[in-house]
């Protein structure tokens, strides 16, 4: 094998190790690390799990141990250089004596940026970066975004008919999809760390938009469940019921108003357990919705990486129209609603010139429906 | 390997000579043949190539010559029996002295339907039937419902966006999808007997339906042109314009109409080189439209094994409203169209209860589009 081969086999198995913190590193990066002594014998293996918790270098240089001494590190994201709620790690590979560290990407997290390789290179510590940076970066999507643009990624859930279908005009729209779908569905919330409804959608369905073990599907579920997506309510004038599921179930309810809500009802649902945030809209041309960009933005710096929108065919096609989606996820149900059902986004165009490209990634089969992964041109990667 | 594995093994080499034929055997079936001496050399290969012409045992018997003597036979479809436009081919295979007729699937013709096994076991030869049987009925399923029920299979042809849109409201939908597409629906129209459509696509784009060499992107594609499949208008009144492409393009084009047609326009449209078809609507509680089953009926005694529809959203939601449609082959291209475009299927259904549930058979890309198949599970094989 040629040195780039090999640089991209141990890479290729720490990205498989960042992985495992799929669920749980919010709102930190998944990171894997690989150790390889001179032999080519792994040495050490590590990966990040939890904020606060030990890095993926810190794992592998405990299982190195003193064997870490003229080794090759193999890390999929830059190692830090900044004391956060843990100590530098590119200072920690320097102490332990690693010969030489690989990096898949660099960190553009304004605090590292460049600099944990910088600390390694004066140190005489022989370091490569960008291999197979691609599929490192495809890690943490929502967190290079968000170090990039202050904005998580935004992804859109939706469940359709074959004929792009949600509902039957009168709303009836119970079980379009099937369990796998459904599913799926837990899988997006659990690696998410917000997810955006409407009031609408609340008053329709009183979901509880919480992550359920029994329905996630994982071996390590009541694990992953102990962190549960903040549940974010769009709702301009507080219609939210007090009794509301998404106040009542694990984890945290913000309900985002603007100025026209009502006090008493703020104090209501503040007192059931919501936290209400009123965003002023400041843009003229909207009307009294609440401003959607701002909300995205108020995620973000509130270090949401990846943020999951599941809501009706009013405030999706509002996002869609506002360029303000990442990704599409669309199950599509082996079934025809016909032509007087609901539309998959209130979304008026009307000539082809205004019709939104798409780039579609993925299809898959999820038991019966079949899973489509599509991102808007103006937002594709 | 088995004996089993060994007639697998030879009968997937004749459904795969059978496929050869895939455009052009109709209004006959698609049937390939093997013949295998005693020390397992194949010594005969044929296929059916056009009605009229020797079928595929003959062209195999042809290519084994006095070698047939004590081989087997492999056929995708059992030998025929009777004197039709050629004679029969189990007599042939007696003839030769070939010791074993082995048979993916029995014919449904009437005039066959087991009697050519029959000649052949009168006259000392082992015979088997059902090797791949599902695989060789996938070669010939138009062929074979029409057989068993009078009624050619009915494939509908859909161009949507992702949101199961297929024009705008104003009507502009041009170029939804691609080439790789396009070239997709020449192949579709160039496997069908008959292409069905209705007097509103003819006004609204004056499309030809015919195929082209130029786009079908096949070795043989001039050779399989010079069958055009029937082109079937279905226009009550006659709006019919005598200068449409549908009448002057290669290949006939049928127009079939109501009483209430007007018979000077009738009797241009023939003038212009059209047959029109007078067929009464019988069944008391739909309007003054073509009667659908009819139609079929009449494309099924016109020796019509597959029939593709190429229409727009409400002759297309008339024939899945009444269990007309065997397939649905939707090409899904990667674009919203919005909430105000036009329908995939003019379509009102008004509960869960009436949704159509389909079977999804496939899904693959066709360049940057995707195409779908599906199946009416009322009607699903």
């Amino acid at each position: 094998m040629t040195p780039e081969a090999i640089d991209n086999y141990y890479m290729a198995r720490a990205i498989e190790l960042a992985r495992s913190g799929w669920y749980t590193t919010m709102p930190n990066p998944r990171v894997g690390c690989v150790i390889v002594d001179v032999n080519s014998h792994i040495i050490g293996k590590g990966w990040h799990e939890r904020a606060g918790e030990p890095h993926a270098e810190v794992h592998a240089l405990r299982m190195a141990g003193t064997r870490a001494k003229g080794a090759t590190a193999y890390v999929t994201l830059e190692p830090c250089s900044h004391f956060g709620r843990t100590p530098p790690c590119a200072e920690a590979l320097k102490a332990a004596g690693v010969a030489r560290v690989v990096a898949a990407v660099k960190d553009v997290n304004p605090a590292v940026a460049g600099k944990g390789m910088a600390i390694l290179q004066e140190a005489g510590v022989e370091t490569r970066s960008g291999v197979l940076e691609e599929e490192a970066k495809a890690l943490n999507e929502g967190f290079f975004k968000r170090m990039s643009s202050g904005l998580p990624l935004v992804r859109a859930k939706l469940a359709m008919s074959l004929d792009g279908r949600t509902a039957m005009a009168s709303g009836e729209s119970q079980w379009i999809t099937g369990p796998a779908a459904r599913s799926e569905v837990q899988k997006l919330r659990a690696q998410s760390c917000a997810i955006i409804t409407g009031v609408g959608s609340i008053l329709k369905d009183n979901a509880s938009l919480t992550v359920r073990p029994g329905e996630l599907g994982l071996a390590n579920a009541e694990d992953i469940c102990k962190r549960q997506p903040l549940r974010v309510v769009l709702d301009s004038t507080l219609k939210t019921p007090i009794g509301a599921k998404v106040i009542s179930g694990l984890g945290q309810c913000l309900i985002v108003t603007t100025s026209q809500h009502s006090p008493e009802k703020k104090a209501q649902l503040e007192q059931a357990g919501a936290e209400v945030l009123i965003l002023e809209n400041t843009d003229n041309n909207t009307d009294d919705k609440v401003d959607l960009k701002a909300v995205l933005k108020e995620l973000g710096r509130r270090e949401c990486n990846e943020v999951l929108l599941e809501t009706g065919a009013q405030l999706a096609g509002s996002m869609i129209s506002e360029n303000l989606i990442d990704e599409l996820i669309v199950f599509m149900a082996p079934v025809l609603m016909g032509s007087e059902a609901r539309p998959l986004f209130n979304l008026p165009l009307h000539s082809m010139s205004e019709k939104k490209e798409l780039i579609i990634k993925d299809i898959r089969a999820v038991g019966d429906d079949w899973k489509i992964t599509a991102r808007p041109i103006s937002q594709a990667s």
